[in-house]
């Protein structure tokens, strides 16, 4: 294993005390307990909103703090669940005074642990509603998931939640447009190679040299199929068909188009996917109308991607569009 | 090798024409012959800038087209220069009336291209103005360089030079400005694994699995030395070491510190990186009064980082401030 890292136990501590010296401007950090808050919190009479996982998906949710997105990020140690007392003190440290709304991918420990940090909040009169996020088509029910995972429409819900946090919304209606998002979009994802596991050493699965894996989780969680290795443009179109199946996808759809990175993935691969898949979408008279592509949710080094796609309407188009301060995602400020 | 391509010969041309569709509102493109512009160019009365050189660097030059940067990239082959002509065409279709800038990294392919290009624009009455870039202080004279070569540096130049073409500096002032910036900038990186370039389809050179490569170029060219594993912060020093000596950099410098992943590089080893830079900095009383962290100059999916040091004055903060809005880099807008 050769990492750029010192002491594999040390590893988020050290990243997250880079993160805060690499912006000041951005978030503050706590280091014990581990959370990432935006600098101005808590913003009093706004939601705050509060997301958290295994650590080893990045940016996804600590460089997702900042004005517009996330209040406050708590991330775990790689591919594991923060524990309740981080998250319940960077619930804390959020509250405005308008309620604290937790974004949860659904994994049984994330799950688990954000729910049982969401009553100590409210013991402490802090109001909370959660949303689960569980928008990977690929498989029902893995290796650490009752149902479907969550994985990079996550991002997209906590884009479009933050705006709705931001411009005032209460807690109920955050929650509502945040179960909307999640409701209206969905993932798939491939891997070309698996990850290394800092504390593990070793990778967390195999492939061989011509082999991929198609569905794969973002813990490298075995997919639907594993496969010889194709053109890019095949393997798009064996992402998107279950995606636009699902909700299912119409023709005059409006929809936000999002090309996801796996950590390890060349830039360049990841445009030659968008152009097919925005391609695709066109021949099925679905119009793309928002984009985002680039690395947002990791998995360490893996090479591979996830397309996400989120039907849009007026109202979540608005969100989308308006302004956000974050280290990995930016504009209109 | 596995890989999200098609046809290894179309991967630039598939790339751009994704990077067309997904940015609509920050560029245009032309695929034959292969260049992308801001999506308002030619703006009227404003310096152009121009950039390019091989692909696989991306985000580097392609996503930094836009309002506040370069007016042009011109993206060759993988890892192989463009030819004057598309660098000729880009400079006609960014050519405001003021003149047009092109930033070059110091590889005799760029350069001889690129001052071909010039020679033929100027012949058609545009004023073209060149800054050769050599940040790298690993080697003097390398695989494709005589003198030093260019490498993530080359960024901070072009956000800087773009800031002064956009408030209407004219062409020497721009071209002053980017001869400033390279002159007070210093980088070095680091490899833990090779890349594979599509055509070739084999990596560019090996490492043993518990083997870097100190002072790595950006196409793999060999650095200062190859040296077993070592600790992230120990590897940190090693970079930093050459990089202060070689302005140097003193006690009282105010800097703007530049952690650059080349590509397969997780964001939470990225940011371990930050975190020793900044601390060695520190003790040397050197102030980091400005940060950038992430894949901005890469080579394609290889392990490893570069840092880049940029001694900053009143003139260079306001710029590097001033509004951007790129694929890659954008903020207060």
């Amino acid at each position: 294993m050769k990492k750029l890292i010192n002491d594999p136990k040390n590893v988020v501590t050290e990243a997250v005390a880079g993160f805060a010296v690499a912006h000041p401007d951005l978030v503050r950090v706590s280091l014990d307990p581990i959370y990432i808050v935006r600098a101005d919190a808590p913003v009093a009479g706004k939601v705050g909103i509060v997301s958290g996982g295994g650590s080893g998906h990045e940016p996804m949710h600590g460089g997702l703090v900042g004005v517009g997105m996330l209040d406050a990020a708590v991330p775990g140690a790689v591919f594991t669940s923060p524990t309740p007392d981080p998250i319940l003190a960077a619930t804390q440290a959020v509250d405005g005074g308008a309620g604290v709304l937790h974004i949860v991918k659904n994994y049984t420990g994330d799950v688990l642990n954000f729910e049982t940090a969401a009553d100590l909040a409210l013991a402490e009169g802090i109001e909370v509603a959660s949303v689960i996020i569980n928008d990977d088509v690929a498989v029902k029910d893995s290796l650490y998931t009752a149902g479907r995972r969550g994985v990079a429409g996550t991002v997209l819900v906590e884009k479009i939640a933050g705006a709705a946090a931001e411009r005032g919304d209460d807690l109920a209606s955050v929650a509502a447009v945040a179960e909307k998002v999640n409701a209206s979009v969905r993932s798939m994802g491939v891997a070309l190679t698996p990850c290394v596991v800092p504390h593990a050493g070793k990778p967390s699965f195999t492939l061989a040299d011509d082999e991929i894996e198609i569905g794969i989780g973002i813990h490298g969680e075995p997919g639907r199929e594993r496969i010889k290795m194709e053109p890019a443009d095949a393997i798009v179109d064996r992402l998107l068909g279950p995606i636009l199946e699902d909700l299912p996808f119409a023709s005059g759809d409006k929809v936000l188009l999002f090309v996801n990175g796996m950590g390890g993935t060349p830039q360049v691969e990841l445009y030659v996917v968008f152009r097919r898949a925005a391609e695709a979408l066109a021949e099925q008279g679905i119009d793309v109308t928002r984009t985002l592509v680039g690395n947002f949710t990791t998995s360490l080094e893996m090479q591979g991607m996830s397309i996400s796609v989120l039907k849009l309407d007026d109202e979540l188009t608005t969100l989308w569009d308006a302004p956000v301060a974050t280290a990995a995602l930016r504009w209109g400020r």
